[in-house]
């Protein structure tokens, strides 16, 4: 039956299940409402082996929340070929995806956070944003932004957040149109700040044009990229 | 001398005076370094008394932080009189100056985004950034924003609190030629969001043109601007 196969899951596998059944339910509600008795319940374990795998609930909060920033980063490395505002688009879409999975914890998380106010939560969210910025300039064959570009892609990154909140929060616009909006918006950010750094603007042409993912249609991978400059 | 006096101080007083150091010391520290001891010091109170008024350390930042919000909100209300563009431009200096007075309590709190606090600290910054979106509709003499300009002016805001955040982080740009960048990324947006809003497209002409601040040239008020349509 299912209890002595169950006894034998690894202790990786048991840690993953619980994992799982941990990152559902912050998925799906406000961490404030999530008990470890829920994700014990969730996983048919007992509370005792929650604690024993993760601590407490901050433990576990914090450990779903790095396995939902690791699933979001895999999705969002480059799929490989398209123009640039192509693979933009499709980020985007990936980006959606994962907000309306995670919708309740997303809006959670960002809105006023959880009631902990431990700053691992805030470090697991800058390193995403910082990650996110890492993947949008390898895209963009810049190595080192100077700080015009890098205040933009900040930016930029913040706008799709609370888009991505506000669209979670009032739903009336369709989210193919709020996509398309922020792909719109980068480039509208990139003309503004090549007013300030005319590096900027070369990279907006490179953007636009198509020009940038040359290499990338010829099959050249994100990791090839960096460290070259195409 | 002075105890007798310090004696005499009102409750409020008291409270106020005990306030204003704490804003202090969140403004220069992280408040995780901010003792209640610190706070007692500084204002040359008791450890008892700051507890007697505030409750805790928690209690005590979050009242600070509803001090300097409220703080915010005053120095970002019109001046009066002006082209939009060019009080955005005001307004966004006098942000920056609040940024720089509250240097480490501004990053503290939104390093890792509103995800590292409790929910009364985000429901505090969420009323501010709500109080900004109003007070810039109102400006723009927008009662009721259709889903492509609410999106664009959060999207806005934030990407201004991020900026305030890379410049307090960086200074690799001048102050000045960072708030005229963020001018125009509001003229970008809105010209990104025109394409989806023909709305928007209207009132960004109105921005532009300055047409928007003609019964403000001719004195009227913030107040009665709401509830007309100029």
């Amino acid at each position: 039956g299912a209890r002595p196969a169950r006894r034998r899951l690894t202790v990786d596998r048991r840690r993953e299940e619980l994992m799982a059944a941990a990152l559902e339910l912050f998925s799906r509600h406000d961490a404030e409402y999530v008990s470890i008795d829920d994700v014990a319940s969730a996983a048919g374990a007992s509370r005792a082996l929650v604690y024993h795998y993760f601590g407490g609930k901050q433990e576990l909060y914090v450990a779903a929340l790095r396995s939902a920033a690791a699933q979001l980063e895999a999705r969002l490395r480059p799929q490989g070929g398209g123009r640039p505002l192509d693979e933009l688009a499709g980020g985007l879409t990936r980006y959606f995806d994962f907000v309306e999975e995670h919708a309740a914890g997303f809006a959670a998380l960002l809105r006023g956070g959880p009631a902990n106010s431990s700053g691992e939560i805030g470090e697991v969210v800058d390193a995403v944003r910082h990650r996110l910025l890492k993947l949008i300039m390898e895209r963009m064959r810049v190595e080192e932004p100077g700080p015009v570009l890098r205040v933009t892609l900040r930016s930029w990154i913040a706008s799709v957040e609370t888009a991505g909140l506000d669209w979670l929060e009032r739903r009336d616009i369709e989210r193919s149109a709020l996509e398309r909006m922020l792909v719109g918006q980068m480039v509208a950010l990139l003309g503004a700040a090549a007013e300030h750094d005319p590096q900027v603007g070369e990279l907006l042409d490179n953007l636009v044009k198509g020009e940038a993912s040359r290499s990338a249609d010829q099959g050249s991978t994100g990791q090839e990229r960096t460290g070259t400059d195409g």
